[in-house]
């Protein structure tokens, strides 16, 4: 019988010849979506057979994505031998890595991500027979290659960079005339992306820039699935933590360079890893959708951004045009016209428009909603159809584990859970993906500082028991700390602590954002338990457990079901906008109708700021749980 | 008394306080133009101060032209102290330099060129008072630029590179927003150039690249004026002296690859090296024009050639889209927009539509005329304003100077005209701006060979006289040679000979151009006689004796002033197109216009060509002087 084998867990089963996929999947463990039933028309299951043979005759898919091997799960049948198979949806912690990005679509009301009939990525395709040139005809290739284009398109201008020109002559030949063009509209006018001769798998990379954390998600469009997503740590960490130390740092010119190349490195590692993993050539990516702050936007495209520090706070560019691949330097194909996530204000960027397309703001004609982003930056905006306002606050990168002895991101090996035995004052800790912890995730210090502060281990100033009550506080330094995990028992026999300038760091950033909440609140003469939902997006892990952000205080005590974690909004927006041209319009709009609060000017904000500065706050009767 | 420098030829005078440059000048003895009489309009007598003080309040020029120190010499009154001028239109002969492009100017029918009512570079500068940013705008510093350009222009949408928004912010607060913005219109659309706050001089490069030469101007657009001009060879020469070995060469990539960079160091050499001399930074040039043949053109490119040498002799691009300096590799500023004059047929480039802006074909409604082009393609174009038919030959770079054993190009030291002593042989030789003769050029070649052949040391097939009657004959070699100039008297001690191969080049090369000639005109049923002109073009030098090409039977036995020499005439319609959309109209028109034969399909041309093999010809009566 042939044996199975599913990439990239390595799971195997031996299944009779003529087994579904699917069902060999499921007889193995291995977790494939199958929302449809199984009937080939969600195209959740898709997978890609590596070797061996099988049958997909019944199954139906773009021609360029069966070219590459791709199939899906539920209609194809193994035959004679081995066959080894890479499941795309799997959810990737199977195999000991945390795809925070790919579970993040799941988290989110699917109705507001694109469906297959909003398929419109930027670079349409168009396939094209070009005549062969004759003696006398007084035609370029060029010329015929835009004839054959402008009746194919209606498009009669063209902007053609140098490159496509280049290779036009060889392309038409090789292939007799039979030709793939990939070109942008707008307004009436065609901006070749590139010409090839296969009809290739359409790929876009869909890019979050946060302050700390980069997320890279590579998406196959016809189908809309993530091939693949990975994040990592921005570049530009070493050159300041916060907005504000990077704006100071590309002060000098040569600096902004460095700033720009760090995050350039991160990403197009990203996207070279993922291509690599998936045996794919980075430049066959000819769509890019990239979503972030006003400020990572400015050092992404190396736009000297000291301006946004100074009053009156204004950045070079909101709402950037559309730049080719090579322009901006990424390694994705250089003719990939990027687009852009809308800016708002100073501090309030792309990332917050492109969470935004998560939630119901924008279409939601009776309550007032909130959408909190709980990063580096918070920043949080509050509306329905007929008004929204944002604001913005520096919190500081505790959300996302940064600025915290043992923190780290929300991937393998973090700490994500805490439970403290209130008898011994020993934790017991969750590890995403299994293994010996190496660190804290944001999920895992909510939880943590939660645990010790209503086990009676921290007071609510922040600082730890000095008692001796529990015995994993060491005072013996001037910052005491809590060991989480002790020597010998993490991961490479290191030790996780969490100190008192590590809470503090914590305290400060969610006194930041609860502040600012109510501070807003105040302006539109509302309160919290008027809000009819409250989004919460974010990296600081995949759960937020709403009982210990209400027992520190960083989420106000309504009813559990008001709470909806969009986890990574950003990137799920920039998912959206490489997709779909309703969701790039929406966005657009959603970036006109905000109306930007600056927090600095509101006189109340920094008496707020103050009272939240305690576990859970000066008036800690805002954070009773309400029924 | 002050004392005036008159640079590059570094003469000098002393003048009484109040002199006007103009007449400092006429005294040292440099000769400066002033058709316009002196009175400060026709802008002839450019010049520019490089240091001491003038007075030039009674002059008008453009405000940038002012600012970078230029003057009109008429006009300007010597102060006290002394005054170094570089002088701009001085026959740059006087410093030992041979600027046949700029005397090109000269030879040809002025109302022809443009006027200043033409003047329509591709990159438009409109000044802008772009609004400070205020608190709550929220603009970014991008959109205040757009809506001021736009409110300006009337135009909508800019198409901006990233290299303008990085320097926008900048360049916005330096000078409180009053900036300059060059962009380039088409439809309804800009594209931004450049953004600045300098109100500089407009600069364009008009470039002819021909196979052999390479012919550059540096010119100030307002007025006009060619600040410099320099030509060199063509530095692909090391790859093959004509079209089909540089095509053949071409074939791998990494050489197709060779002969782009090799071109670009020659065209970027010379640019450097004018703007060097003129003490001006070439990202200051802000347009540039490019006329040059069909191949010429793919090579600068970078497009591969090979389907030109192969039927249906198809090229890649005929009429280049206009492209940013910075994506070919230009040495002007990246953001230029350059216009590459459109081509027509494989072997009739823009070179050709740019020279025919020379004539008057397009417009001529009575009699028939001939532009006959002497390069090393040579390709002739018969019309007017009712038809017009274009053929080309291979002639070699003979007429350049190019495989001729001391052949050189039309520069100082060139022999350019030689008289022969019926008795005892010896040449007497003229150099191109004096000096000791470093070796022979085009115009130089022709007049050799005719006065050989007339004076009896060289017969109909091209043999040197073996009858010793002339003793600067050698036949010790099976080359025999003609010692033009003996040892110790040409340059560097150097002789100056022309070898019987030489003399066999060039038989080839007047015999295809001829039998081009009779061939197209045979095709149309007319004859020589009935042309009302013929204009000729070509690097061969400034002059060519009509008497001589008619001995040679390179040019029909015609009435003289039915011939008129434009010079390089590709370069003037470079220059004609960098300044004025008319011309660029005119030449699109003309490239539409012209039908393009292809010689190598008429039957007649090989006897033609093989009639054409003897001096002056097999026909003798058709190079009898016409009165």
């Amino acid at each position: 019988m042939p044996i199975i084998t599913f990439k990239p867990g390595g799971k195997s089963i031996e299944v009779p010849e003529g087994t579904l996929l699917l069902d060999a999947a499921k007889k193995a463990g291995v977790a494939v979506e199958a929302p449809c039933g199984g009937n080939g028309v969600c195209g959740k299951c898709l997978a890609r057979i590596e070797s061996g043979e099988v049958d997909f005759s019944d199954g139906l898919l773009p021609r360029g994505l069966a070219d590459e091997g791709f199939v899906l799960a539920c209609k194809t049948k193994v035959l004679g031998g081995d066959v080894a198979v890479h499941v795309l949806s799997a959810p990737e912690k199977e195999q000991g890595k945390f795809s925070e990005v790919s579970e993040d679509i799941h988290l989110t009301d699917k109705a507001l991500l694109p469906g297959p009939g909003d398929l419109s990525p930027l670079a349409k395709k168009t396939a094209l027979s070009v005549p062969a040139p004759e003696m006398g005809d007084g035609l370029s290739d060029y010329d015929r290659f835009l004839r054959t284009f402008s009746a194919a398109t209606g498009l009669r201008e063209a902007e053609t960079p140098l490159w496509v020109l280049q290779k036009l002559p060889l392309v038409l030949r090789e292939n007799d005339g039979e030709v793939y063009a990939l070109y942008a509209q707008y307004g009436g006018r065609a901006r070749i992306v590139d010409v090839f001769t296969e009809d290739i798998a359409m790929l876009g990379a869909a890019v979050d820039i946060g302050t700390t954390t980069v997320a890279v998600q590579l998406v196959e469009l016809r189908s809309g699935a993530i091939l693949a997503s990975r994040t990592d740590y921005n570049g530009q960490i070493s050159c300041g933590l916060d907005v504000i130390s990077r704006i100071n740092y590309a002060k000098k010119p040569a600096r902004l360079l460095e700033l720009k190349d760090l995050v350039l490195q991160t990403i197009n590692g990203l996207i070279k890893e993922i291509a690599r993993e998936q045996d794919l050539d980075a430049s066959r990516i000819y769509n890019a959708s990239i979503a972030g702050n006003t400020t990572m936007v400015q050092l992404l495209l190396g736009i000297p951004p000291e301006h946004l520090r100074l009053s009156p706070y204004t950045p070079g560019v909101y709402d950037v045009p559309l730049l080719r691949a090579g322009e901006i330097g990424l390694c994705v194909n250089p003719g990939t016209l990027v687009y852009i996530a809308p800016s708002v204000g100073s501090y309030m960027g792309g990332d917050i428009t492109s969470g935004l397309l998560c939630t119901k703001l924008l279409s939601d004609e009776e309550g007032v909603s909130m959408f909190l982003d709980l990063g580096t930056n918070g920043e949080l905006v509050i509306g329905n159809a007929e008004f929204m306002m944002g604001c913005a606050c520096s919190a500081g990168p505790a959300f996302e584990g940064g600025g915290i002895e043992n923190g780290m991101r929300a991937s393998a090996g973090a700490v994500e859970r805490v439970d403290i035995d209130p008898g011994t004052g020993i934790a017991e800790v969750f590890v995403i993906g299994g293994g010996a912890p190496a660190g804290i995730c944001g999920s895992g210090i909510i939880s943590l500082i939660a645990e010790l502060f209503s086990k009676g281990f921290l007071d609510a100033r922040g600082k730890l028991n000095r008692s001796g009550k529990c015995g994993r506080i060491d005072t013996t330094e001037k910052n005491a700390r809590y060991i989480v995990v002790p020597h010998g028992e993490g991961a490479d026999g290191k030790q996780v602590v969490i100190t008192e300038a590590d809470i503090d760091n914590f305290i400060r950033a969610k006194g930041a954002i609860f502040s600012a909440c109510s501070t807003m609140l105040k302006q539109i003469g509302m309160d919290f338990e008027s809000l009819s939902r409250v989004y919460i997006a974010g990296g600081f892990g995949r759960y937020l457990d709403i009982g210990n952000a209400r027992t520190l205080g960083l989420l106000p005590g309504l009813e559990d079901d008001k709470f909806l974690f969009l986890g990574n909004a950003s990137v799920v927006g920039a998912y959206s906008t490489l997709l779909s041209e309703k969701h790039r319009e929406k966005e657009k709009e959603i970036a006109r109708r905000i109306t930007y609060i600056d927090l600095s000017t509101e006189p109340d904000y920094m008496n707020e700021y103050t009272a939240a500065l305690f576990l859970p706050h000066t008036d800690a009767s805002l954070f009773l749980k309400k029924t």
